[in-house]
């Protein structure tokens, strides 16, 4: 991993880094933020997946994150949110499939398949690589993400188990199999057969646990002024789903706040204390 | 005024505004952020000058300011940088002059006097309306800016005695009638006169005061692996003046910080708690 540029922030350091993905087969950037703690040693890490259009800058930019991470010790790490530059036809064609939208699963389907592998990328690549050359405990491990990756912070943690031991997410697409921009990510990404997109349907995947997956909590942060709530969101499927198999779940509910960093920002401190109560 | 935009966030409200501008003869962005307190009556407010390339978007999305301010009860103003599409040739030429580039000065030479009117802007125009319009206390207001918009902060602030009653800066450009970037700016817009130059140059204004005109104190924080620091920002040069005047300076080195938003986010809400003091 190739060390793009190093920025001081509240006592730690902000970097950017780019490799070649062996996953991806494309050069992949990332970014992680070191809290002052990880001088001394391996800290304990998050990783945020963020939605639509990101790019492994979004977070560490707008979400206000590195205050608090810095306080707690929490080290960050973002990873962009799809391949970038292949020579897939239409690729740019949509803000929401394509680039900058890899919904952090494995495309199965041409011509998405050979590089769009946002899952094993994740799992089997970054996190692995991060854990071996960072100050990073690797057991003490949360996710979280926004809409998109909030989607993909949910469905990451039901299909790994044991890998996170902290789980929150900001306004995530909680049922894409039921969902505009789900059905056109599933459908381009993994064809036809709905039982395969339920296998990356947080609401779905909830549904099919025997017992409560993560005994400690959820978070989620919900604003009511988000555009995006009615047709696309579906916190309610996920509750519901929460509910049946009786994993806790702390859902909030904020009139007055969008879909946007102004809202993320708001409750970020919330998310980092919740991460880090669980992974003490 | 036009409301562009409008977000929730810390319990208040980050807007995105449009105007038609008197002043620059152009339409004009700007946004505000009003902490909850403003809902029940009028609140102390800060004007943040940014550097260039900016926008009036970059202080709200990058400085992590929103959270303390709305702990304190402060709103928070920031302009653009500079008149935008304007009919001036060249005005795209350079990152460091023209658009994007004002300067917080009204230019005196062609082509650029007709529209490049930012102190006139400011002070005649902005803040009148923003304190006419919204719930601000019209003799609680403070200033501060980044690189070029801490020239702006300064300058503004030693131009025009009693409107300000709190100073602060991130990297500011210290002395422009001695720096590259300055010395650029100052003869495109003031021409070859540099005896002008000087009534834009915060060192050489404030040696030119009496007494201390902030005998509260200002606050400038300075990045020590800022690659701008030795060439383009001097604030040695400000420090020196200060202490020829008697006005007391926090001039803060930091080591291991640049130039950027992760190093303004990181001292943000000591400049917050420096200005709700000396507005109290």
């Amino acid at each position: 991993m190739e060390l793009i540029s190093s920025h001081g922030c509240f006592g730690g350091e902000q970097r950017f880094y780019r490799h070649d993905s062996r996953e991806i087969g494309l050069p992949m950037k990332f970014s992680v933020f070191l809290p002052p703690q990880a001088r001394k040693g391996p800290v304990p890490a998050l990783l945020y997946l963020a939605g639509l259009t990101c790019t492994e800058e979004t977070f560490m930019v707008k979400a206000g994150a590195q205050r608090k991470a810095a306080e707690l010790g929490l080290a960050l790490i973002a990873p962009d949110t799809s391949p970038r530059g292949t020579d897939v036809p239409g690729q740019e064609a949509s803000w929401d499939f394509g680039t900058g939208a890899g919904f952090y699963l494995d495309a199965t389907e041409a011509p998405w398949a050979p590089h769009w592998r946002m899952e094993s990328y994740l799992i089997a690549e970054l996190l692995p690589l991060v854990q071996r050359e960072l100050p990073l405990l690797p057991d003490r491990l949360g996710i979280f993400g926004h809409s998109m990756g909030g989607h993909g912070a949910l469905t990451l943690a039901l299909r790994h188990h044991g890998l996170f031991r902290s789980v929150s997410a900001f306004a995530p697409i909680c049922a894409p199999s039921r969902c505009p921009w789900g059905e056109k990510a599933f459908a381009g990404y993994l064809g036809q057969d709905r039982a395969i997109w339920l296998m990356h349907d947080a609401s779905a995947l909830m549904q099919l646990q025997k017992s409560a997956p993560y005994p400690a909590g959820l978070l989620i942060d919900q604003g009511l002024d988000d555009k995006f709530l009615a047709e696309q969101l579906l916190p309610e499927s996920f509750e519901a789903a929460c509910r049946a198999v009786g994993q806790p779940l702390t859902l909030r509910r904020h009139p007055g706040y969008d879909h946007g960093y102004y809202f993320i920002q708001s409750f970020m401190a919330d998310h980092l204390a919740h991460h880090h109560a669980q992974l003490a």
